[in-house]
């Protein structure tokens, strides 16, 4: 058994991994050069996470603790492994950090569950099915279709939403400056929860948040290559 | 003549600072402890900053250096007063803090812009008041009236746009944690614009957005306290 586990959310296949907040930890775990075991795991799968004392992912056990919410596991890996590249940049950078989480969670993540909920659902393993469309639809006071039933229009207001990235990353290459940090992650693992459950199309050819997802990509091919997904 | 002179966009009065790009610099002058004199200036007025080879403000000379725009002030500062207090928290501090800017532009700002147009053209210079007119009904395509005719319809829209930083102010007192940085100065100056020339209430009573407001201008006493502005 190595190190560190990951328990990540998966769909019908184990190499289908679709958890926004599971991909910052995946990011973050590659940035740092730490290797680690990635457990697949399904909404319904309680009983395998009771250890940690809740019933979501990601969770992470290092060295015997449990951690788990991605932002909690972010700072807990840069503080356990001194000496690996930082995902902070040190001094403020933590604290400037919370923000793009928040951003992530309440523009980005929030646009995009409209866009592809109906195909997470398609690709979830049968067992969790169920529970995906209850739980949503209860959410979204509608069924998963007709949540995206307009896609091809919502699309132009979710790409306009990004136009702060968008502004910024014409600027510099990543959030970070010259490197990606964890401020790029929590951002990017949106776009990486997407391409693993739905072909459509999110953002235009030539749209400096793609050329940016592209980069991130790229960084990370040795972590995220095995995984299903969509071209993008 | 003092060390630092800022160019600061004022309305018909000398003391209503308004512009949130301004507003950003001094604050950060604040945050640094430089004394400086602040010059106003109005939109008609572009002989006065013809030295600088552009015509906004802000414009900022330092010992002899002209500096504009705020994001690059605000750099300037950083390296040019070591040893004062920093903006950015050192590290990758410099290069996180783009985003703030870049959010506080297309979001905040664009957002308030639409609610305050006609309470800004009630406090120009009678020299501005023509320019402004026709320069922002030309960019909105409608009246000034107009454009803030449904602003209690619009505010709950605009109040939403918040909700990533009003997530993050529910977690750390400021966008910089425990202290304010360039990134709180750079959002919260647009908040410092609207009070300068809006008595209209842009946030619920317990906001947290409104609380770190306050705490923003209680830091700031100093260097806003002898300005006109509308209670909030």
């Amino acid at each position: 058994m190595k190190t560190l586990r990951l328990y990540e959310l998966a769909g019908a296949e184990d190499d289908r991994r679709f958890s926004p907040y599971c991909w910052r930890i995946r990011l973050s775990l590659a940035h740092k050069g730490l290797d680690f075991e990635g457990v697949p795991w399904r909404f319904t799968e309680k009983d395998a996470i009771a250890f940690s004392g809740q019933g979501r992912v990601p969770v992470l056990v290092d060295r015997g603790r449990t951690v788990v919410d991605s932002w909690d596991i972010a700072r807990h890996l840069e503080d356990a492994w001194p000496g690996t590249p930082s995902l902070f940049g040190g001094g403020a950078g933590r604290d400037l950090s919370r923000f793009y989480v928040d951003w992530a969670d309440t523009v980005v993540q929030a646009g995009l569950i409209r866009l592809i909920a109906a195909d997470i659902h398609a690709h979830l393993h049968e067992k969790d099915k169920a529970y995906f469309r209850e739980s949503r639809e209860a959410r979204f006071g509608a069924s998963l279709e007709e949540v995206g039933a307009d896609r091809d229009v919502r699309i132009v207001e979710f790409r306009r939403s990004l136009a702060p990235l968008r502004a910024t990353l014409k600027r510099q290459p990543f959030l970070g400056g010259w490197t990606p940090m964890f401020a790029d992650y929590a951002v990017a693992a949106a776009f990486l929860w997407a391409r693993a459950v739905s072909p459509f199309k999110l953002l235009e050819d030539g749209d400096p948040v793609a050329d940016w997802r592209a980069r991130i990509l790229a960084r990370l091919d040795e972590t995220a290559a095995g995984f299903r997904a969509y071209p993008c």
